[in-house]
């Protein structure tokens, strides 16, 4: 049995990796032929090892490095106190760290969830238990994932970039192909739900003017029918009066729309105008805005990530919230690896209002950096892992040539403008656009 | 290490107990010679036992003994599976089943704190960790408790009744004497503070008309200064007119005010008049409450219990709602042994904002059903256990002997208009007096 404290934190390893991303569009332009991950190791005294996953960004890193001389010879079941300490050190975030970018910068929420989930990891392994029932138990077997389709241009990312694999077959190939209008999202949503068996699909819009995006939610209403559930995240990018427009013709046929328009106070005015359910995680962000998004009305579902919220118990109070205000609840994500798939499996797993199949990145990617390679979706859902801990452990050889591509590609955090002006130069990123 | 799964239920034991209980005034008339608690035994497939304590009320015991049927034979980690099941037997509590009772009667709220607690002592033996550990870690090693004054009858309630031990002294003779007016609600509270070390203080009234126990909060004022907070409970019997001349009155003296009348809507009211915060653990009581209480600004401060929000994590989720909505948090109690103590001094250790010291009845039992006999108070406060699961073990002579109280006192529910009958006859509890 275990000493009364302890295992304590021996090492902290911090691995930034850049992962081949293909060139998919957004409101925020391009992504890199490279997406940034930070992968951190916990090691303790008693030579367990913990992992996880958070966005890959420079400064983020510069400060879980600094976390190294206090978190340090801290007990990984001390969370509360591993918390109080980052804060202590830290400050807590600012909401207005999120503001206008598009996508979330904010330090302490990802530190947390970094160091969290390692711990969780370590605890897991160390009781013989999975992480998810460190969170209450799985409610279900298998956490359902939504198809994610983007618009993107012609590619594979990596050091292909624009250029494509041509022995390349299935979604393999469909991944590299270009989409860029209504026909090729279809093409690119059955090549996806073939592969990975996905039941629902959500289309990342905020590309090109709302006619074209809505067409394309249309077009693909009619190539899978009204069993498939479909969500359209214009991304913010739409003025009131457009979202309303838009969202009316859409009401047959959405499961949910997503961040239409930017802001809480916009987001009501929406709510307001349409019977279809609003979804986000670009108005509220944070748990300080969480009271004004409920007095003012300005969604129904959060669309959570443990990376953005402090990690996994901080989402399990969300989930909390989102129940008792009677708001939905499903999850966000961005370019990925199996280290954060795993951990919201497990999360995933233990909520029980998860009502809507969980956003990935994951079949995007084509690297893996854990051991056992690329983890495998059976109708469009990922199976619980029930090993200790997280379930999934580092590929060391990987985590190398990844760290690697990350000193080769010379990216220290996500610009999607930039890489968008590599191809159309001027490009310039709107908060508002139509 | 473990097996994937369990450990798993094999045995549930459910003895209702009596325990003495001095004549204690309050809205709802007057505590009877003795209190009920239902002591929850859970025993594992691997013979690792685990206890919690609730309320006695014997429809609950009632229930808890339906729900072994379907609890046997499930592992103890899957807490979340076992809420669902529970849910699923026997519905959600109705807020309405809280309603105008002057305390809660909900079942499935308290079946479920019973469940968790044991399944969480099992939990920690298991893993070798105190609860504390499972609810994140401690942030604090000893949590603060807050004086619990009453007004009271003479007598050491028990087989006494309305007498007294005449060789008592210190706070075993004080709690005895009757406390009917400002000077012994001051004597009461000198007592009480000297034998525990109380920081703070607290008074139930809705005994008296407001007058006489305004008088006995600006007595305790004088009598101890400014530098004890004092709490002042009038049992939601006033109307709104009431507490706020008697609040504002009492302005430059109360730490809080709690529950000076019944319902959310004249809270808020009462609310808007007033500068001293508003506590409440009958006008907001579960999660259901939650959304109009923040809606309309019914109170400052919710005293959680994990007795009546359904257990520790459901409590560190009110936690986070509280903290998300600047709403403090304190503790509610009943009268309870060292069990529910334990409970609470875990819960307590482990949530940030726990910003005032918690109430306790714990002063006024003299029972006890755990090994080593009652829990010592330093300073006010209780250490946090350090042993594994609750840190403390069931007394099974003791359980026995409170047990045969319980045969032997006849009561099968808390009901303090018919003890208060007893002494007054014809006396009515009434929802607002004042």
């Amino acid at each position: 049995m275990f000493k009364k404290q302890g295992p304590r934190i021996k090492e902290i390893h911090i691995t930034p990796i850049a992962i081949v991303d293909p060139p998919l569009l957004n409101a925020a332009g391009l992504h890199a032929p490279y997406a940034l991950r930070t992968i951190l190791e916990i090691v303790t005294d008693d030579n367990i090892s913990g992992i996880s996953e958070i966005p890959g960004n420079r400064d983020i890193d510069i400060a879980l490095e600094a976390s190294k001389s206090f978190l340090i010879g801290m007990d990984v079941f001390q969370l509360n106190e591993i918390q109080r300490v980052l804060v202590q050190n830290f400050g807590v975030d600012k909401t207005t760290d999120r503001g206008e970018s598009p996508w979330d910068q904010r330090k302490l929420v990802h530190i947390f969830s970094a160091v969290e989930v390692a711990c969780m990891d370590i605890i897991g392994k160390a009781i013989g238990k999975p992480i998810v029932d460190l969170l209450g138990g799985k409610l279900r077997d298998r956490v359902p994932f939504s198809a994610y389709l983007f618009y993107k241009y012609e590619g594979a990312g990596g050091e292909l970039g624009f250029n494509t694999v041509s022995n390349a077959n299935g979604w393999d190939a469909a991944r590299q192909r270009s989409a860029l209008n209504p026909s090729e999202i279809v093409e690119q949503a059955k090549a996806i739900c073939a592969e990975f068996g996905f039941q629902s699909i959500k289309l990342k819009g905020g590309v090109f003017e709302p006619r074209q995006e809505v067409d394309a939610l249309f077009a693909l209403r009619e190539a899978f029918g009204a069993s498939i559930p479909l969500r359209f995240d214009p991304n913010a990018l739409w003025q009131v009066d457009t979202a309303i427009k838009y969202g009316k013709e859409m009401e047959p046929i959405l499961e949910y729309l997503e961040d239409p328009v930017r802001g809480q106070a916009n987001m009501a005015v929406v709510r307001k105008a349409l019977s279809t359910p609003l979804a986000t995680n670009m108005c509220t962000t944070s748990f300080e805005e969480i009271p004004n998004s409920i007095a003012i009305g300005a969604e129904d579902i959060i669309l959570s990530d443990h990376h953005f919220w402090g990690g996994l118990r901080a989402s399990i109070t969300l989930a909390g919230i989102c129940k008792t205000f009677s708001r939905g609840l499903s999850m966000h994500s961005n370019s990925h690896l199996g280290i954060s798939l795993a951990a919201m499996v497990h999360l995933g797993a233990a909520i029980p209002e998860m009502t809507y199949a969980l956003d990935t990145h994951y079949p995007w990617q084509s690297d893996e950096i854990i051991v056992g390679g690329r983890i495998k979706f059976e109708e469009g859902s990922v199976l619980v892992p029930t090993e200790p801990g997280l379930g999934v452990e580092l590929d060391r050889i990987a985590l190398a040539k990844l760290h690697q591509n990350y000193i080769n590609c010379g990216l220290t955090k996500r610009n999607d403008e930039i890489e968008m002006q590599k191809v159309n130069p001027g490009w310039k990123f709107q908060s508002v656009r139509w």
